[in-house]
């Protein structure tokens, strides 16, 4: 299939302050967003797509001059493609908090004039929803055709169809979950405390001690990427097998590859990812909860939404397994909303909403084919 | 029921060097152990109770003196328990490589006269089945009634089975596997990382720098705690409760029970457990794979093996997983051995195993019911 070819970030600042959902609110900042497709005449045929923990504005086609620079979504997103940008126009953006452009812990604040470390604001699904609304009001775009994620992409699409109802008509939740539960916040606030003790931290200030916490980081995307992955895909991917012949007997060298991957991926990710933001991010998702205002009551909290819905999940999942997606499935059905759910047979656990399954592809596929036919995309 | 009282550890001193798999030796160490009941005049009714990772000799009765010292499988051994001490003579043993008293990584290599650190050679499952032989041995005790053991614990009494098939009669195999699987390494893995990464470790030699790496410890304990409890059962203890009725919209502060019970286990471990033994212990789970000789093949493996079985898993255990027994029991059914199976419907995860849960103590009853009558106990 066609790639996009080279897409290019763009920004936009805003200067009046965003209310956050914790009572501060982030003044004075900057969106990174791309925009793939046109926008037809009448300003029907916009998607959102919302990024996860490790992701962002940049989700689909490549960078000039830069290798393997595919957006996160790639496969999913371009001409001829599930999410086709010969009929729609996909907006990424990066959300307040990350590390990727739009403006997050390591920038300047204003008011101190030093970078905000630990002092950025925490921000939740429902502000970044409203940060995205705000970012659709300066392009012009009203009402859009669908809002689409995967993991806490979903709960940003879910969470849309609750902060604004009336400004689209579809919601995609894929590999999602009305909430975190104890075993997911759990592996979070393990990785949150690899961070914030390691010394390099520095309570969130390592930007002036000129460091950065890479042991605790490398921790938190070790244990991330045991629970991305099946145990079954892990088992048929790495299995027991040694990096070497002859067994080392120690017990700080490699002696099975899983240990080598495990140890590559956290480095790597020590190298790029921002420390503050994984905090941030984190506890965004313990946060989300919109059932929490209505005493528990799932279904009460989805009375708002007027969206129809695709919910995806994945048989082998086991950070949001399909019970959870079915839980939204079944509130949403207690409210006769319209709702299409698909539940893939996949081996690869969490990871398969960002791989490129048949079944997967088709039912979204199928899914926007009958979302561009109502907006005449 | 009643418990066994106060109970006395011993310790026993080894002058011959124990010949390690890695081709090391540990030369002049001490074993400490108990023994609860009487041993009978044939010294045929002695069974060996296996420990775990976080676990010691002292497995029942209580320590005279100290409140809450009762041993960590007091529910299962005890006069009238499922492992009767009024007819068995219980064995419980430390394994070299423990913090808990047994010769370990904290005590003076005497040829260098500072404690081993990360110089204790490393241990493996089968070096521990050689010193607790070497154990019986030295109590008069030719051929053991049952070995038995939950976890790590049940992969000792398996490897007795292949390695003194002779010495025995039953092997109680209770929440284990035949080896580790690629996500349990990963697991043991980044636990490892956390330990060896804490500045505090140095390199292991932390004992002569007067610290502990607690923040490594911590971390490796939280991960531990995640495994050890169903998703289940973690959602029903824990769930989202808050610990205020507000939340601090905090990356920090503790906002979920779970958080704080995770962080409250693992600071409490850091205050007792040894880094270089948690990571000889993981060390040995990782290695332990008896299939690995045979090509993989497990029904080889177990040819040697004499012993009847009791095999025991919990249908919520998903870090030794049903599965991952029932392997072990077509292995030894396809040897034609005599194998009993319980798989327990429990919520507890791989926690069970230690839990008082009726079908589960029935099971091992009835089966010790009947080693007892064989040895006339």
């Amino acid at each position: 299939m066609a790639s996009l070819g080279h897409v290019t970030p763009q920004s936009l600042h805003f200067a009046e302050p965003l209310a956050l959902q914790s009572g501060a609110a982030l003044s004075d900042y900057t969106l990174v967003y791309e925009t793939y497709g046109t926008l037809n005449a009448d300003r029907s045929n916009a998607v959102l797509v919302c990024h996860a923990l490790n992701a962002s504005h940049h989700v689909a086609g490549t960078h000039a001059g830069l290798e393997r620079s595919e957006g996160w979504w790639d496969n999913m997103i371009g001409p001829g493609k599930p999410l086709d940008t010969n009929r729609f126009f996909v907006i990424g953006v990066n959300n307040p908090g990350s590390c990727f452009g739009s403006t997050g812990p390591m920038h300047l604040n204003a008011t101190t004039g030093r970078p905000y470390g630990a002092d950025f604001p925490v921000v939740t699904v429902e502000d970044w929803v409203n940060a995205q609304a705000r970012l659709l009001d300066r392009l012009g775009i009203e009402r859009l055709a669908a809002v689409m994620g995967g993991s806490l992409g979903g709960m940003q699409a879910l969470s849309w169809t609750l902060q604004y109802p009336q400004r689209m008509g579809h919601a995609l939740v894929i590999a999602s979950a009305p909430n975190l539960s104890a075993q997911n916040i759990a592996f979070n606030e393990v990785a949150r405390r690899a961070i914030i003790t390691d010394p390099d931290f520095h309570g969130g200030d390592f930007y002036a001690h000129g460091v950065v916490p890479k042991r605790g980081l490398r921790v938190a995307r070790m244990i991330g990427h045991i629970t991305y992955l099946s145990d079954d895909s892990m088992e048929e991917k790495f299995g027991r097998a040694l990096r070497s012949a002859e067994l080392a007997y120690s017990t700080q060298e490699i002696e099975f590859q899983i240990e080598s991957y495990l140890r590559y991926q956290g480095d790597k990710f020590s190298e790029y990812f921002d420390a503050n933001t994984y905090l941030l991010i984190t506890r965004a998702l313990d946060y989300f909860d919109p059932a929490r205002a209505h005493g528990g009551d799932l279904a009460a909290a989805l009375a708002r939404a007027q969206a129809k819905f695709l919910v995806v999940s994945f048989t082998t999942d086991w950070r949001f397994s399909p019970q959870r997606s079915r839980e939204l499935v079944k509130a949403l059905v207690d409210n006769r909303r319209t709702v299409s759910y698909a539940e893939i047979d996949a081996p690869h656990g969490h990871d398969a909403f960002l791989l490129e399954d048949p079944r997967y592809h088709a039912a979204v596929r199928a899914y926007l084919e009958h979302v561009a036919q109502e907006v005449h995309a």
